[in-house]
């Protein structure tokens, strides 16, 4: 039987074995909810860096760049990092490299060992689901956290995947069994629920209830996306 | 309005700020339970220390010594960690040394900073929150965990509390938030949900039922217990 557990901080990483994993890194408000909007829009690839400077040193070989200051499109940067400029297609076939702090912290920390980085969010929750449970591997969960902390949103998410992943996984994590019991006490009022976190107070504050609502969107797209080299790809989960 | 927050494990205590507040320990299986059990039948003091050797220097100095390894009473000691041998006032005035890794690593991480450190576990739930509702400090909860993980013992008391201290306290960790609703949601059911817990199948291979029983017992004792100097002690919480 597979064995699923759950890693609530990158500064916690150091106590998984993460060896032949297949690892799900979740950023949720708003790398890789974002991510997923992308590939799910067309984009060719997406690259995550750690900062603006390296990030803006990708304009010249042709990505298109991303990043955010505090809640504004950073100057310099044709995007922001709102899920919600990648609809409609708009940048279908581009290669986009894209600032996120949190989320390319818990990549770094984990691609080496792992057998696939997979990204997770809300709104392709299924895919990933039953991606995971056609593969073989043992899931680790990585949430990216908060400056290290805990974080509500990338938590719930956790406990949404554990409990998509029941029966096919067991768990003896005690942070995989306490997830799935957060997560399937509050599925009915997600919005509700996660309206209290910490983060998206923060958000709230840069006037983006748009992003907070769409990251919190379940299964919008029947998408994968995970690491290929230094590059986040989608596929579609049909193809697996 | 005071605050109060909640720290997983003693690896994520640098993120928090323990300052002036009062800091709970945490560690339901069995360290603080034992500690509350042995305050509230008459020890003097207990000093915490984190290996069998440096308790067993102590004896020569009239400590009673209680240690474990294994599920079982070390060699060369009188107790173990059960708290069912304080019972009854077996131990009344005596100063007892305790061997507890992850309790004693949660209190010398904390207890220089911090306003008091006060024992946190069920058999005193409702003395403590009383306590600290009635004193002006913030409340940091800390979790002693398992090998530095999230365990989910220490984090069910520590939504206990969070419950039981609202709304006098507000919050805004995102911890605290999710566990009062783990707690709120499972709390009608603590002993079948714990009984999925790693540590609790972990004790039962020892054949400690009945220690898992009585630390999951509400409310025995109307003692409060916290550290003095080197030594925790225990005052009833009437005189506070």
């Amino acid at each position: 039987m597979r064995n699923i557990e759950v890693c609530l901080s990158p500064e916690l990483i150091h106590l998984y074995d993460t060896k032949g994993k297949n690892v799900v890194i979740v950023d949720i408000f708003r790398a890789t909810s974002t991510m997923m909007a992308a590939l799910a829009n067309g984009v060719s690839s997406i690259t995550p860096v750690m900062d603006l400077e390296s990030c803006r040193a990708m304009a010249p070989a042709g990505y298109v760049i991303a990043g955010e200051r505090n809640g504004l499109t950073a100057e310099g940067f044709e995007l922001g990092n709102s899920p919600l400029a990648y609809l409609n297609h708009a940048y279908a076939g581009q290669k986009i490299a894209m600032t996120t702090t949190n989320g390319t912290l818990a990549i770094e920390k984990t691609k080496d060992e792992a057998n696939q980085v997979v990204l997770g969010a809300f709104v392709n929750l299924k895919a990933t689901a039953q991606y995971l449970i056609n593969q073989s591997q043992d899931v680790l969960i990585l949430c990216a956290g908060w400056k290290g902390k805990f974080n509500l949103e990338d938590s719930l998410y956790a406990g949404a995947l554990v409990s998509s992943l029941h029966p096919h996984f067991q768990t003896d994590c005690d942070t995989a069994i306490a997830l799935k019991s957060l997560y399937e006490s509050n599925s009915h009022r997600l919005q509700i629920f996660l309206g209290q976190a910490s983060h998206a107070k923060r958000l709230q504050n840069h006037n983006i209830e748009a992003d907070i609502d769409f990251c919190l969107s379940v299964d919008l797209y029947d998408i994968i996306g995970f690491l290929e080299g230094d590059e986040l790809v989608g596929i579609p989960s049909k193809d697996n």
